[in-house]
């Protein structure tokens, strides 16, 4: 190939990111050094920073520089509910919402004993520290409706009940606004026996 | 939203890369941090690094950390034909052919003149002061075959001309492996005027 020993690099730094094969590196290393050297310098400084300070909040393992995330500290919430989600991006899916109000607990994934991902690996002893502690009343299973999500989803239900604690589970069904017709025939079934009295 | 301050700084980061969304943007920023810290910390250290190194070859303008590149060090290439691209990755796409063996001189994008893009921002005036040094016998003009490509080809064709320098333009045709079915017919009328004979 014919790029220097520091762009080759660049391009194959870039290859970490997901989604980004060797042209969409090829085309963000090329961008950033012809086209944008003020963005690219300033993403070289806040990744760098946000390594080295952001962890996990102490109490519901969410992305955070604090040691405790502005949703835990709010006395304004409800801290008798919590919602178990897969990962931050769902607690920002949640919080878009603007219909709940308790606190969250958030896992580092789903269980997959075939990748090697046990209950340790999600978080799930920090969860149960958290349980221990009497303040929860509901726990709310927002794990993802995938195989992972629901055997995780199983797992924790089974869990919380060893505790005495309340445990329900997001409901399936049709999406608003969804046509019958695309609806595949497991979500229907479901839908049908999870049916509300109007 | 419910992200860190920090963290929505990280986000917003990612959004200068090229074809990088709000929800590609996230995603990068949380992979990056939950699975990948150490992908991430070479990543904005070779950033950093190379938008501080790397500037433009002296002759050909390509991207290098060095005054001069590689491919215009090369004494055994013939130094007497100039290929005239677009953009750096168009070098790399050139040398992967491996069929071509003299010097490159790489424009910074193409002519667009209602986009405010004239010669100078595209480093014309380098390339003239290139040819009044009286080394070049033949010019390969290899820019896109978009409408800029070939207004661009068409005005430095002009120029190298008044150089009394020969020039020349890559072949338009069928594509190798094309079939005719779905070639579109201005491509077709060009291949069937520059026929060679066999």
């Amino acid at each position: 190939m014919s790029f220097s020993p520091l762009l080759k690099q660049l391009i194959e730094a870039f290859r970490v990111l997901p989604g980004v094969g060797p042209k969409s590196a090829q085309r963000m290393a090329f961008y950033l050094l012809e086209r944008d050297r003020e963005g690219g310098k300033a993403l070289a400084q806040v990744l760098g920073q946000a390594l080295k300070q952001v962890g996990h909040c102490e109490t519901c393992r969410t992305l955070c520089e604090k040691p405790i995330c502005l949703i835990c500290a709010d006395l304004q919430r409800d801290h008798s509910v919590l919602c178990v989600v897969g990962g931050p991006a769902h607690v920002a899916a949640i919080e878009q919402t603007g219909g709940y109000f308790g606190l969250y607990f958030v896992l580092s994934g789903h269980l997959s004993p075939i990748d090697g991902i046990g209950p340790q690996e999600i978080g799930v002893d920090t969860f149960t520290r958290r349980l221990s502690l009497g303040t929860v009343k509901e726990v709310v299973l927002a794990t993802n409706s995938t195989v992972e999500g629901e055997a995780t989803a199983y797992y924790l239900a089974d869990l919380v009940k060893s505790h005495g604690i309340k445990v329900t589970r997001i409901a399936h069904g049709v999406p608003m606004g969804g046509e019958l017709d695309y609806i595949d025939g497991g979500t229907l079934a479901k839908a049908l026996i999870d049916r509300t009295l109007v």
